[in-house]
């Protein structure tokens, strides 16, 4: 079979729904079903029917691109599994044996936000860069880093949505809403936060209202936080939040007071619509990181 | 040449001081000679001295650890160049061309802190991990990062001292003291910047002043931000600040506080005193740099 020809599984699976689809090289989705996350037995056996149904015997790989905590550390036992996740009924989920056991092709697997980079890097707003941060910010916010191209795994993979931002003084005594930190930057800046904070979305928000004001704040000091950190090429930011592109220059010009002058590449300080941009595979990031992660895991 | 008996020049260039030293690749150094940091045009041909003294003919390669920030882009046209910093008269220098113009082995460039990372890795603290951080707490605070063995550079190379870290109730107005940023982590918990807060080093303070709480505090949400961020195996921390050793298990605490629980590796819950450690290699971490990035230079 050409190498063109090749054709992968790609599973998504996020806390409220599952994509699969089956793809080709290109990016190119052949087939796609989607179906509500319930519990994991009956989630997991109508991905085993969808790729099965697509002809089991003619992928070269699959991918699977999780909701975290996961386990990405090949020498554990537990390699392949969900961590310990609020998601009732998720904690501990072998998700890779899940697929191993039923297919012979390789199983590649990371975070939904690493998938995503990796598909935003080959196909969407990072081509090319070898060094870069996908945020999505939405129910939860959270990242994927490549470093030489490679994710970042480490000790588990990062949890950047839990940083904490030096407080806005405009943002009063809001407590925040992550169950494990409050005020954490997913307690302030998610989508579930601004609605506990004002009662509406952002995007129903008058844009003189102060809550764009704060979003820009905390999302800039994310972005100056991970310029700091990890040294992006570029930035790019997806999710429901983000689909308020007017977002972007505010929380660019906030990047900047943060930084205070001291990076002075011209990335940064001339050219920061092109380091900060919005993310351009849109709802279909997670599957395609899906499917970048099954082309990664094939025999090459 | 047996590989044993290579040989090789190591220079940590710093900005109060330059230590130079021929070794080999079992980290031992064989002669070793230091000097302030005077004008760039004099300190450079110091270090050609020493290097013609030592026998530059039997070098395999050199290395320079060079303080920051520095141009490591090898597509640059300034790659191993100084950027702009405060240092008066070193703004622009280039480094790796006063030594590439003398001396025909290959020339291994980084910044200090991103030797003193591989230094770790290799002879000290860091043995046997591949995604580190190594922080230094004392004149400036910075950091190198290793992520699957390779130093982290990106648009430059990480500048975490600058981050912001949340303010503490009991730090009252202090300003800061970064020049850039006022009160961001460096201008809050580097050397000067305890004098300036308390008029004394903090060696010098009583176990039950504030400015041990305060230091604590803001380290350990450093090394908090640094495991949702990056995902080290292993926090390193040196620099003079850190050799107050009672600091570790109070900064431990914090940075158990700031994660409020999220990450469950046993590493940090059950395993901290191993997880952020002491440096191993003391005053010796910067010209050890050196000399790993000469032998990471030199041909195989």
């Amino acid at each position: 079979m050409s190498r063109e020809s090749r054709l992968f599984g790609a599973v998504e699976a996020g806390g409220t729904k599952f994509v699969c689809a089956i793809g080709d090289e290109s990016g190119t989705l052949q087939s796609e079903t989607r179906f509500p996350t319930t519990e994991p037995r009956a989630t997991l056996l109508k991905v085993r029917e969808f790729l099965q149904d697509s002809g089991a015997a003619r992928l070269s790989a699959i991918g699977l691109a999780c909701f975290g905590p996961v386990v990405l550390d090949r020498r554990s036992a537990n390699y392949g599994f969900i961590g310990k996740t609020p998601k009732a009924g998720w904690s501990h989920i072998d998700m890779v044996g899940a697929l191993a056991r039923d297919f012979s092709c390789p199983v590649g697997f990371d975070t939904d936000v690493t998938g995503a980079a990796l598909a935003e890097q080959r196909w969407g707003a990072g081509r090319g860069i070898q060094n870069l941060v996908y945020l999505t910010v939405g129910t939860g916010i959270g990242g994927g880093v490549l470093v030489e191209g490679v994710p970042v795994h480490g000790l588990m993979h990062p949890e950047i949505g839990h940083i904490h931002p030096r407080r806005n003084a405009l943002d009063g005594d809001f407590a925040g809403v992550c169950p494990f930190h409050g005020d954490c930057l997913e307690g302030l800046a998610s989508g579930p936060a601004i609605l506990a904070r004002t009662g509406s979305e952002l995007q129903q928000l008058h844009a003189s209202h102060a809550q764009w004001e704060l979003q820009a704040d905390y999302l800039g000091q994310l972005c100056a936080q991970l310029v700091l950190t990890v040294s992006p090429q570029r930035i790019i930011m997806g999710g429901g939040v983000m689909q308020q592109e007017r977002l972007f220059p505010l929380l660019r010009a906030r990047m900047l007071h943060w930084l205070g002058g001291y990076i002075e590449r011209s990335e940064i300080v001339s050219d920061i619509d092109r380091y900060v941009v919005p993310a351009a595979l849109g709802a279909r990031a997670g599957v395609l990181g899906a499917l970048r992660l099954a082309i990664g895991a094939a025999a090459p």
